[in-house]
């Protein structure tokens, strides 16, 4: 296990991207994401996918110099063509687009199409919370949710996120996918060789299963509502952006890495100040909030009480300290991505 | 059990509220999403609150002629001060402002302050998704989700509303409390004598429960995510609109039908023609429902596999011919606040 400076990580993950020919604001979005993600404690979409990333740039997948189109159709709404670009940059350019037209209108809103892997949907919808606005990132994902009372995967994980600023704090910030479990458990399992908790994962034939060797999809957040409420965020993304369907979306790590994904965002920000002004809002989130956390604890709670966005802002303030642990073999994965740094420039 | 004709029911909802000095458009979208909740089968907000509704215009919760009033406050947002009108009849006015907006700039978001109780969400947002837009609506209410790792509730069962048009039928409808099951299980299951599933709901220590007189709160949906959901749901309602958060807002049936509740609403359409053409939308959302439709079933399965909103078209069509059921006391009660109505003119 090392430790890594979280402001040099971000010097040189930009910069393993600029050799590579990504763009300075393409380079500076996916570093900014990943390391921020890192530091939130959300090791599964933070600086551990940058390899991977890497090998995306150079098999073709991504497009380092993409030609990325906005149309404003409407006073509130616009269209992204992202042309295979880094899906953290193509979100950021999108979610501004959306933050410009809620300072003028109230709210705007902006599909993307042709897009990759965007990271933590938080990084977006956090933007709009720093800058006053309530914020919503939506992103599909290849097929790994099973269809409630079918055996097999329909839609992918297919992440919400809402963030709202809250005085004196970071914002509070909702960033799930509508499966119960991550995929992400399950992988973890198979390498450690446990077996993963009964109501998680499937079987091919669509039957429960604690062998994650077996798993095949995953379990739908709270049975039949976590399973509309994916269908609902591909409705926003593939079908306003008129891109392909979570199940027509190619796998992650299984499919070549010249394969473009064509993965489709949705994001919305609203002007809170349109409604009510801002500091009475954030002001009275943050009384919600108190008011939430000093709910006494019930016996064998497993966890203070808290509310969305707490664990990481725990997470945060300890990293900032003592920088982001990384597993050996994930460390020596990322030098191996950085050639010219040597392990003692980040790892403490 | 008596069986009611829908269409000779809503003429006598509604003449039940004039008599009472409801005005003409409040009665008319009262009676209409009553009669059309009960016909979709969520008998839980339909007909069997109308003597309910009765007695709260009678002792002044529910305001019977409003002063609404609507602030454009930017081109695409609104706040509605409903001033304790029907929160059907304000959730009416302030979907029909949300798409009148997105149909000049591309998406409409209004806030509901002041209001009442408004029936099934879904009434909204299936009359945006009819007029060919994305309908959102968002409703809090009393505390009753017990605070993930707390003992006691915070939010309500603060529901979340989607609707989208679908080629050929009647649209997607996701209308679903963010609680794992409905209050209303819980009372049914006192009623009958029966115990509750392990899982559902708590006691005042915030211990599971299977005894339905024990249960002083609800489980959110899948654990903390469906919790963090409800207090999304309060920050869109009660927040944007300055208005009680869920704990403040005092019971539907418990508090005095003098005291007004201060209900919140939120409300977003969207014009998705301003994304991509209408028809080759609802033709891909007709697609994508087919093939979720078609996934071969699981063994052990407890229905077909079906998209939010198919089992109430099930149920429509149904009651559409056979009438809307009625227990043989609700009938009662429904004729005590309908005067001169004889049991004969409604049961077939």
């Amino acid at each position: 296990m090392v430790c890594l400076d979280s402001a040099l990580l971000r010097d040189l993950l930009r910069g393993g991207l600029t050799i590579r020919g990504v763009e300075h604001a393409a380079a500076g979005h996916v570093a900014d994401s990943l390391v921020e993600t890192s530091l939130r404690g959300v090791d599964s979409h933070g600086v551990n996918l940058y390899p991977h990333y890497c090998r995306a740039v150079e098999g073709g997948r991504i497009n380092a110099k993409p030609d990325i189109r906005i149309s404003r159709t409407a006073a509130s709404v616009a269209t992204v063509d992202a042309d295979h670009a880094f899906g953290h940059h193509a979100g950021a350019v999108a979610i501004d687009a959306a933050v410009g037209m809620a300072l003028e209108t109230g709210i705007g809103a902006v599909s993307v199409a042709n897009s990759s892997h965007f990271g933590a949907a938080a990084y977006f919808a956090l933007r709009a919370a720093r800058a006053g606005y309530l914020g919503m990132a939506f992103c599909n994902a290849d097929a790994l949710v099973k269809v409630y009372n079918g055996r097999s995967s329909f839609f992918g994980t297919n992440p919400i996120c809402f963030c709202a600023p809250l005085s004196g704090e970071e914002p509070f910030c909702l960033d799930m996918a509508t499966s119960l479990a991550a995929w992400n458990k399950v992988k973890n399992a198979r390498t450690v060789g446990s077996a993963i908790p009964h109501g998680w994962a499937f079987d091919e034939r669509g039957l429960g299963v604690t062998d994650p060797h077996q798993a095949r999809s995953l379990a739908p957040l709270g049975g039949y509502k976590g399973f509309d409420l994916g269908m609902m965020v591909d409705i926003l993304c593939a079908l306003l952006a008129n891109g392909p369907m979570s199940k027509d979306i190619p796998p992650m790590f299984d499919a070549p890495l010249s394969t473009r994904r064509r993965i489709s965002h949705f994001f919305v920000a609203l002007d809170i100040s349109k409604f009510v002004p801002l500091d009475v809002f954030t002001n009275r989130l943050r009384e919600m909030a108190t008011r939430v956390r000093a709910t006494p604890a019930m016996e064998g709670a497993d966890d203070v009480v808290m509310v969305a966005g707490d664990p990481e802002k725990r997470c945060y303030a300890v990293r900032m300290v003592e920088g982001i642990p990384m597993a050996d073999e994930r460390f020596a994965e990322l030098l191996e991505v950085l050639p010219g740094v040597a392990a003692a420039q980040v790892s403490g």
